[in-house]
This record gives structure tokens, sequence and C-alpha cells, in this order.
């Protein structure tokens, strides 16, 4: 009698690269059929099989009836899956397609036996922060997004820069005029804040990561503070037009008088990663360390 | 009988500070007049003295009659008078008030003083480079304008970042994924170009400067050149949305197939400044260098 | 009847300012007698009062007495300080004489307050990271020392560079070639690693910050690191001449084959602290942020 | 009837890499004297030759003899001979033999062609500034030398840091504390100057760069002014112990009161180049622009 699974239903969220997913798509779909486990897709990963009514259906339909979401891509479409997978609780088991990827640790060579292992319940499992960002409109709190990275404020195309006051647990801390200011997880201290000079931060550092984007201030460095800290930005009144964007994929325009408020999210992500491979290992080669 | 003046006509352009101007601008224009100078001015300056038809005019108009551009304000109205006087070779006398100014080089003070000695011809002049910045649109060169500071090509607000390839002289150079890059004289060294880590660059040094925004190749690094270079940004297909900004001041959004063409300008800029404060002493106060 | 003193013995560690320390000390002395605590003292303190051979000792014999350290100086006095302190778990109450200090957190006007407050059981006390740092000589660990800023191996004078591997957990992580590299508490985060570029990490985040100085790998950036890790930094072959610095006090010369191992101490430095200011009220002085 | 020779005498100056040197030298050395070209070598070269007593001579006398040196090694062995070349105004040929180099143009490959080049008169010749570097002692000038890359000052191992004054012209610029500080030429940029987060100058740029070590004052940023400016170190009375390093080979240890004049060299290094590689191209090779 075989053991039993423990991924019953894993849903797959791809990007659209058709060739590449023409050749991986339909024998993963028989692969994982062969062993018992129910597969749902999105629509990008339908385009490249038989039409099928009931396998293919809206990411959020899919995270509510998965157990696993399995991303074929890119940094991107983690980010993308992140908000559908952290809310429940699933974990996301990523093979990289083509493309640098920090988040993406499995190659397509691995995808077979990482999946084996994961049936098996011999998977490695990594627990990223996220952050929980708010709008604060008229004293509101509306539109609640969680991010894996970071979120962005910055001045729009034609401003020159924005003024912002950086509120910690209620207490005021600084004033930054700045192309804008980044708020990063760990995860997120590779992505755009590593661009604007912020350090690298372990995931398993307990710590946000607040990096400006370039400072008028030369004093002005990148700040990292405990996770459990309260963070609100809040905008001079000279700053006109203010841009909130969250993991480089939703731009939201902020309206006068708007505050950002940000903290931990209570749940984290299950990110999948190689067993045998260190956070440093793969950074090195991502960076190409020690190269040039 | 009295000295010849150097300067029968002077031009006043002044940024909006009421108060402040109502102080200054009426004893100012009878002072000129009884050296027997007439004064014309913008409508900014207009605001705050009796209406006089003749006197208040076009920036454009005023550039086309006087002899000199005396400005009353920051950094910003330099940027804007620049515009008008450089093209017709004549001076600016730049009087500080209020902010901080790195071309506003003289204090309320020293505004009669200043005027005394150039009217008497002791003034000393300053040649500062320009920029002339060029939208190339369908192989026909549009919208020239000339830049004191700086010519910025910058990612629109929900752009991820662009993809540039920048061409010195004909020949490639190199490849840019960035938030944006900055073309700079060494006037500009001190403005947008120092807040994304450029160095200062003295005036008297022969270079344009070339700054990334948030590079996402670690190894990119400012970068100075001749300002005999004929520089050229071209943009990738997947560059979705660029903005090209002028001195901070002027916007205009690229299409696709645009590129941008940067020379020195055949004209400098006449900048009158303190005789006895060396470049490095104003810079040394507006920097608080040796302070922190 | 008086409340019971907090502390009963108190050590004074000086730095010698004998002017500044003329017009504290006596006065201090007389107002700790009067409350019943005992004064003990360093040489430096003794210039400046009647000799007195039963409170003037030697500082560790001073550590092994004092129920607390009162330094009066600047953040040197408060490093050489900690060695004496923190491994006998006796809080320091820092008094800034002169300087700029992010240690130092008192003003010379809080005294006597701070005193009162600290006699009474009501002082704020911080908890300060320690690492423990351990030259490696033939496989042998020797020359254990605690630091509160930092640990930095750097080339010699005459040396170009050194080339160095950094472990991790037993882990190799990357390959160093640089001038040295700064292993740094969040307390060291606005010491020298700021000189070099590193951020500024929180007290409260459990963390050690490796900042290279001046890498020749241009993707070489600051790392940071959950405080449990255990670092080992190991020389390559080519570099002849390194020497390790704790806390910017102490310097030893490598020996070819040597390593350098470094985790957090047992013991954390227990800092008194002015319960109204936070942390970056004190940066935001100290760095004069927000000015430039 | 053969054309003339523009080279009639070529030194060689080696770097001790015989295993490489034993497969180039021997060959090279037939092929001058087939062409009529007489052939001097320093001790490292004929190492890996027959012993012959007029061709093997000191570096020094070498360059009184030579009409050109011809480089097989690094940069290292170029900066050696700049030395000895620059001020008999003899060309360097720099052929790579093996590591990284951004003087080193020619590849092993291209050393016949070069020479070819050479002897019919059709090389490429790149002027490249070098500077003159004086240690003023008790107000007399002594040890001049001259640089490609940089002067450095830098503290002592074991010192915290130098304070030091920087003028120019005569006339006070800025004080540093810092580790230290590099003035290097345009060619100096891409070497020690760039790991201290100096910017890349072009060497047409006639310009000087001031690059300070790890300052302690977090506005102090990379300066760069006219190569005909007269700079001078001024050292605080509060700094122990300073070295000055020239081009990372010739060590001094200054004394108390000594300052440090540098000045634009009166003859340039004539540096001998592939024709068909612009500038750009060569250090986008070195640096592995465009790469992560």
């Amino acid at each position: 009698m075989p053991a039993a699974l423990k991924y019953k239903t894993i849903g797959i969220f791809s990007r659209p690269r058709p060739t590449a997913l023409a050749e991986v798509v339909p024998q993963l779909l028989a692969w994982l059929r062969d062993r018992g486990v129910t597969p749902l897709y999105d629509s990008e990963t339908a385009c490249v099989v038989e039409p099928c009514e009931r396998c293919a259906q809206e990411r959020a339909e899919i995270a509510r009836q998965a157990d696993m979401i399995l991303v074929l891509g890119g940094d991107g479409t983690i980010l993308a899956a992140t908000r559908e997978a952290a809310p429940r609780g699933i974990p996301i088991l990523p093979i990289n397609l083509g493309g640098l990827g920090f988040l993406t640790s499995f190659t397509l060579d691995e995808l077979y036996p990482a999946l084996d292992d994961a049936l098996a319940g011999r998977e490695a499992v990594n627990e990223r922060v996220l952050l929980c960002v708010e709008r604060v409109h008229n004293g509101q709190r509306m539109a609640v997004q969680r991010v894996l990275n970071e979120a962005v404020v910055h001045k729009g195309s034609l401003a020159r820069m924005i003024e912002l006051e950086l509120h910690i647990d209620g207490a005021f801390v600084c004033r930054y005029r700045s192309d804008g200011l980044i708020v990063a997880t760990p995860t997120g201290s590779t992505a755009y804040s590593l661009s604007a000079a912020g350090p690298i931060v372990h995931p398993a550092v307990e710590a946000i990561l607040i990096t400006p984007i370039c400072p008028h201030t030369l004093s002005d460095r990148p700040v990292v503070v405990p996770d459990s800290s309260s963070i609100e930005l809040r905008f001079s009144e000279h700053t006109s037009e203010v841009v909130l964007t969250l993991d480089g994929q939703i731009g939201v325009q902020l309206e006068k008088g708007d505050r950002v408020a940000i903290t931990r999210a209570a749940q984290r992500l299950k990110l999948i990663h190689p067993a045998n491979k260190t956070y440093f290992e793969i950074l090195r080669n991502k960076l190409k360390w020690g190269e040039a």
C-alpha cells in the first residue's frame, strides 16, 4: 500500500512563456495524476494543455482548494502567488523557468525530485515574514495588502521629491527628503532595496529594513529595526504626488493626507526550498559574488 | 561726470515669496533708477509694486531687452532664468532669498555692493557649461533644450525599471537596468546627482557626469567623461514608460523608439559670483561639511 | 528611615580631561557619601581629588567590588569599562563629558537626577549584545575578548589588501578581497561600520553586521545575519599581514594560519539610559539628521 | 629594402611567472633579432633564457638605452615600468600575462601584431597623466615620485583614524576625519579609488580625483578637481601615524609635521593600446558590466 500523500491537491501558477511551459506542463499533469494528486491550474498554464473546465480556475479559487501551490516561473510569479497562498497557510514550491530568481530556488531538473520529497513529507520549508501594508485615509484603514519583498512610497514621475516623516511605535524617528522610501522584509533585501544601497539581511533575522531612495540628506542611511515595529509614514503638505507600490506589482496613488502603516503580518509564507543549499549558496550564484 | 554704466537695463526675475519681496523690490527699483539703470521685471516681481506697464514684461521679452538678469530667489529661479539668459549671452546676478542654494551665492546683505561692483565692471564672472538635450523621434531631432544642472531619464511611476543603452561618440558603452540615469554638468553634480551617490565635480573640470539611479547591476558606478562627448541614450523595447526631466522643471513623456541626444551647448551661462568666496567655501556651507 | 539603596558601591571610571573632571568629581564624591554610597575610582579620576588609598583602585579591582560603574567621559571610556563590567553583570551609567557619543547618553546636567533614579531603583536599563572574539592559533582558541562595538580585521599599513573567507555555522559564505572586514553588534553599527557604508541597526535587532572595508569586488555589500551565528574568518595564504582590532582599542597582529572566531557573548552589557529618550532621538542628534 | 624601424632597441620588463614566460620569451627574442631590433631585459625575464651579459640589465639602465618598454605581466608591472619609462618619454607596450588588468590591454595573442604595428609606426598611443607626489618635511620638498594610479595617505595599522586638511591652490577646502584619502589620476579611478566608492573617470578628462577612505563624516563624498590644481594635505596634531603609499608599491612613514604636495607631472606616460578597442570596451570586460 502506498504511503499517504502529504499534498492531495496541487495548484499550478505559471507565467506566460508558452514555449517553455508546453514542454513541462502536460507531462507534469500526467505525473501528478499517476500519483493520485489532483492538479488545478491558472489560465496562463491552461493555454498549453487540452481544455479542462474543472482544472482551470481563478488563482484565488485554486488557493482555496489546493494544499500547495507549485510555481513555474520567476520571482514575480512567486510574489503574486504569495498573496493567495500566505493567507491560507499553504506552502509554495518554486521552480525557476528562466531568468534570475532569488526565491525560485529549484531548477527545472529538480522538479520531480522536489515533488517526490514534498509528497512524502520530506520537503524543507522556510518561513518568510510578510509585511502588512495599510493605506490610512481620513483616519480609516483601507486596502490592506501583504507583501513578501517590500512596500515602496515614491514620488510621481514629474515631482522633484517627497518629504515624509518616519514614525516607529508612535514616536517620530526622522524626516526624509528623497525620491522615496523602501520598507522591506529580509526577503526583500536582495530585491529593490539592494539597488538603493540597502544591506543584505538574512531571512532568519527578525527585522524590517528601511532604505531611502536618492536621499537629499547625505547623512541618511538604511536603517534596520525589529520586525515587531509598527511603522508609519506621514507625508508633508508640500508633497504633491505619492505612489505606493507593493512588491513591484500593485500601484496605488495616495491622496493628500493619506498615511501608510506597516507591520509584520500574522501569517508567514511557507516556501519550500532545496534542503541541501544554504541561503548564501543561492545568493552567491545570483549576485555572482567573487567574480569582478 | 559719472563713469559709464556697464549694465544699462537690468531684468529682475523673482520667485513668489511676496513678504520677502515686498521688503526688497521697491527700494531696489528706486536704487536702480537713481543710478540711471532701467529695471524690467517679471509678473512675480510685479505683484509687490505699483503697476507699471512698460516695466512688467514676459521673461522672454525681458531677456531680449536686458543686459543682465538679477535673480531674487533660489536655485530653481536661476535654472529658469538660465533658459532665457544663456542663449542671449547675458549674465545672471543671483541673490539668495531664503532656502539652500548652491548657485545663489550672494546673500541679501550683499545685494547693493554686488550691484555697485557690476555697474562699475568689477564683477567676477564664472562661466558654467550647459548641456543641449534633444529628443530624437523617428530619427528627427526635436525639442532642443538647454540645462544647467542635468537631464534625467526616469521610469514612470508604476514601471519596475528602465533598460537603456549608453552610447558615446557613436560607440556602445554599456547597458543600464535601473530606475533611471542622470546626465549632469559639473554645476549639477551638487544637485540631484549627489542624491544618487554621484561625486562632486568642480565647475572648472571639462566633464559630463553620468550617474545611474538605483542600478540593478551592482557594478554600475557613476562615470565622468569629457564634455566634448556626444552622448546618446537608447531604450530597450521592454521599457514601457520613460520620462525625460530637464533641470527638474520640464517633464516630457518619451514615446516608444525615442532616443535622447546630449552634447555640450555652444553657449555658456555667465554667472556673477562673490569675488572673495571660493567654490569650496560655498560648498562647505551648503553641505555642512565637517559637522556630523 | 530612608529607602534601601539599590547600589551601595559605585565605581567611577574617567578619561583624562582634568579641567572638566576637577569641577565634577569632588562634589560627586561628597554627594555619594552623603547618601551612604561608597565611591571607588580609577587613577584618572584620582588625579583631581585628595589622595585616598582605599578609594583609588585598579579598574579590574573596582569592577570586582562595585555594584555599578559610573563613566565620566566618552564612548571610548565606555568601551573600556564594558570589558570590566560586562563579565560581572554590573550596569554602567554613562555621563557624557564633551565630545560626540552614541553610548554616553546622559548629559552632565542629568548626572544627579540619573543617580537619584538609579539609587531608588527607577533607572531604565538597556541590554546590549557583546561579541566574543577569539583568535584561533594552530587550532587552539586563544585571547578571548568581548567587544561592544566591533571586531575588525585589517590589512597592515603597507599591504595591498587581504583575502579572506567568511564561514557561518561551518558553511562557506563568500570570499572577500578588501582592505578589511568589520564584524559589528547593532551597538557598533553607528561606529566604524557606518564609515564603511554599513546600515544603522537598532540595538533590539538580534543580529550581527558584517561590513567589508573598501571591497575590490563591486558586488560586495554589508550583510546582516542572526546573532546566533557562529562566524569564522580564514585568511588566504597570499595575505601577508593582518591586524585584528577590538573596539578600536586593542590591536593584535595575526600570524600565518590564524583564524578569527566570533560569536555572541553569553553575558550582555547593562547600559543605563535616559528613560524619556528613544534610541532614534539620540541618534538624530548625533548624526544631525535632517540638517544638510 | 625594408622600411626603417620606429623602435630599434626594446626593453622587456616581466613579472616572475616563469612557466608562462618560458613559453613566450625565447621566441620573442628571436623574433625581435630577426627584424634587427636589439632586445634588453630585466632580471625576471633573464631567468627563462640563456645567460647574455649584454642583454640582461637593471631596469633603470634599460630605460636609458631603449626606445620602448614591452611589459609582459599585469598592472603592477606597468606601474613599476612607468616610473622608469615616463621620465624618459619612451612608450610602454603592455601585454597581459594572466590576471585582471585595466592597463594591460593587449592579450598574448596580440603580441606579434602589436609589435608589427609599432615597428611600422602604426601603433595607437594614449597619453596618461601622472601625478608628482612630494613629501614636505620641515618646509623642504623631498622624495619626489611620479604615480600613474594614485597617492594614498592612510592611518597606521593600530590608529583609529587620521585627521587632515585638504588645501587646493593655497586655499583651505575641507577637513577629513577618515581612515585615509586617495588622490588619483583618471587612470587610477578604476584601481583603489573604485573600492572606496569613487567614480570612474575617463582618461581624457583633465582631472584629479580625491576619494576619502571610510570617512567619519557622512557628507564626505569623492571630489573631482581640475588637474591643474595644486593639492596639499596637512595633518592635525592628533594624528599619530600616517603612511603615504605610491601606486600601491612604495610606502613611506610620514613624520609629525610632514605635508604631502601633489601636482600633475610635466611628462605623461605614453601607453600603446589596441587601436580597435575603446576605453569603455576594455572597462566593460574588466568590470563584468551588465552581468549581475
